[in-house]
């Protein structure tokens, strides 16, 4: 396996073609709002998603414009939810830059994410299948849900949050808009139904792992990569899955006096040093190889290899 | 023509539905989001929107099912749009109660408004009509243009709002959500081309007026039935019809005198006492007049004549 390669080259054409319409989506006639939209849409992000999408896409019948309008939609989807999430946590900074919600204030940013869900949903209705119309839909519920299990923890969530609590959390905020991009590809791309569950399982492994491997960063990372100071997460109250490693392997009494003072530089090396990092990234991996093992539903060919691919660079964070 | 029976009488049974399917949505076994959303979904509002859709739904092909639907996701549209507005406003009050932005603050009713919307596209999508599904797509897009002109307007807005602006603003935040209704329902009901048309231009001109009245009484109307202090739109800076037709029967100096001081209550006397306030009025009747027009394309009936009726209601503001 040739890892050096770019997951990503396959799908150069149609990621562009994905950028002229996010450019497009910002050229609104509009004194503020082009603008605003201007600052979020072009240029920034990885377009990790709407890639997916598009290699999926690749793994059936040759669909540009459905595919266009699946991988611009899940993108515009992920960035209205993060203008909003920017809103819910009052961010200064994201990707190393002013938040929108900093830059333009509360309300402008809470409508400027409202209208990008509505350019979404837009996208996706353009796709013109109401099987994938209806998993955006849902996507978009449970993307919400997520956010208020997480915004709503109760007082000391290190103690509180489950297992269970954490993967129904990411799941909602991080994996259900890979499973919509994979899954609605899939669909669209006209594979079978157990390709199609594939996929869907594919984008949900590779979702929850990403979000574990961006838990473990904000442990182990440095902070020039980041955009973001490390221990961001437990400066928040947000317990992930480092701290719930920890918990697993402390006797109680322990762990809680160590949350007790929540000295954040202190607990910042004991999930380092106690091995719980490392758990917990391992789990990551184990999700990554589930979402290889997805993939053997298809049959081999460059998508298939590419999207194998992704599943490592997602651990090494090169994407 | 009868006036004193209510045109949601035709209805009762479909609006029952509705309640129990707004209950249901609120009744999540979440200890955070079922509480809360049982304060904003059943009980509350007049249900004229899907009241609406429930009765252009009679004109046609009896389909209870995707109706039900339709009805219950223009409720749940308009309700994320109010959660979403009084975050924008920071808004206290909403019909003489607490706003839910008062009571669980910013970044939760963010993201319950967000919930709203989610439950508002899965009822759209529920009713496997693409036609009406890309319906509520663009609606959603025009409600956000809308509040993003409002939240948008530049220094002075007294001399800069024209009437196209102003008519394009409310369009985009009340007008659009009537024309849902309406052409929704035309189109799962089975109607003509031509008489989903009418049933557009008949959601278009009674969503006008209804917004033109409902600015009309913020300088006529009496507090206690508003539940919300009268003037509170030129107070927050918004300007509306009646300030445009004072704009009109004025020299351009003594309008700009009279706002220069900006003195609210001498500004609503003003308003008032010059007639601009009555002209408004008269401008949104003679968009009722419109209004039913087009409803003479289609045959009379009980669904029809509710609908006629109902504009004489929304002028009286008996709904």
């Amino acid at each position: 396996m040739i890892q050096s390669v770019s997951p990503f080259d396959l799908v150069q054409d149609g990621l562009a073609a994905v950028e002229s319409a996010l450019i497009e989506t910002a050229q609104q006639d509009h004194p503020l709002l082009g603008p605003t939209l201007s600052t979020v849409l072009p240029g920034s992000g990885k377009r990790l998603r709407p890639a997916l999408a598009l290699l999926v896409g690749k793994l059936g019948a040759d669909r540009p414009e459905p595919m266009l309008h699946m991988a611009t939609g899940v993108e515009l989807l992920h960035t209205a939810s993060l203008v909003h999430d920017d809103v819910v946590d009052e961010s200064d900074r994201r990707r190393g830059e002013q938040t929108l919600f900093t830059r333009v204030g509360n309300a402008l940013a809470v409508l400027v994410g409202d209208y990008l869900f509505a350019q979404s949903a837009q996208r996706c209705v353009a796709t013109g299948d109401v099987r994938v119309i209806g998993l955006f839909a849902s996507t978009l519920g449970s993307m919400c849900q997520g956010q208020i299990e997480e915004a709503s923890r109760g007082n000391n969530p290190e103690l509180s949050v489950t297992r269970d609590d954490y993967l129904q959390t990411i799941w909602g905020k991080t994996a259900s808009l890979f499973v919509l991009a994979c899954e609605g590809a899939a669909i669209l791309a006209g594979l079978t139904e157990v390709q199609i569950r594939a996929m869907r399982r594919y984008g949900d492994r590779l979702g929850l792992a990403f979000q574990m491997v961006d838990d473990v960063l904000d442990f182990t990372g440095d902070e020039a990569r980041l955009g973001k100071p490390v221990g961001n997460d437990l400066r928040q109250g947000t317990i992930t899955l480092p701290v719930i490693c920890l918990r697993e392997a402390m006797p109680n009494g322990d762990f809680r006096a160590a949350f007790d003072a929540y000295d954040v530089p202190a607990l910042l090396t004991l999930v380092n040093e106690s091995g719980a990092a490392a758990r917990a990234r391992e789990e990551a991996e184990r999700m990554l190889a589930e979402a290889r093992e997805a993939l053997q539903a298809v049959p081999p060919s460059a998508a298939r290899d590419a999207l194998e691919r992704l599943t490592y660079f997602v651990v090494e964070r090169r994407v």
